[in-house]
């Protein structure tokens, strides 16, 4: 049988938009997403699951409503679920969410950002 | 309140020995490990859970029972459950393991290179 890696920069080709999950791969009932960011997200929670941010490439911000984390590539944070965050980028920057399928990416808050949800790349 | 990022590269350096996989990060009830692998693991299955494997720096090959997969860095396979596979890596190779909290890295098979579980870098 022929075994095909995922190859993260292949997948990064593949799409243009900002703030757009692409969904790249399965495990369990577990979705890793590839997203393009640019400026500010809106403030959210996720209010049932935890949700992991790995930055593949640039530098990503999330702001907290007592701090920040600033995240460079190759580095990861876990914003825990019902904690209320606002990621943000001021160059484009790539990076990799790992959450449960079914995850709306503006959490609790709506608005125009919310992506089509279950995209594949 | 501080924020700290979870570097890689840092966590990587923390460590030496092979197949000996280290927890750096929880999201919900998974686990992201970071795991330094040399020469050949042993074949097993984990029965209960799909697992990422995710290359940070080297080459790994992952083989099936009727074919293999090579991964770079960059590059990332989801090992379906059940399915027998046995990873090798000719030169030191570090990557990034997510699966269920409590798996155990030789999975069905057990033996000399079954590591303890749940160790913290």
């Amino acid at each position: 049988m022929k075994y095909e890696p995922i190859n993260i920069q292949e997948k990064l080709s593949k799409f243009e938009d900002h703030w757009s999950p692409r969904i790249v791969a399965e495990m369990n009932d577990y979705q890793f997403k590839l997203v393009k960011v640019q400026g500010d997200f809106v403030w959210h929670n996720h209010s049932d699951t935890d949700e992991v941010f790995l930055v593949i490439d640039g530098e990503l911000g999330i702001e907290f409503r007592d701090g920040k984390v600033t995240l460079q590539a190759g580095e990861m944070y876990i914003v825990p679920k019902g904690v209320e965050h606002k990621p943000y980028a001021e160059k484009e920057c790539m990076i990799m969410l790992v959450e449960p399928k079914g995850v709306v990416n503006t959490g609790n808050a709506g608005g125009d950002l919310t992506a089509e949800n279950d995209i594949w790349v």
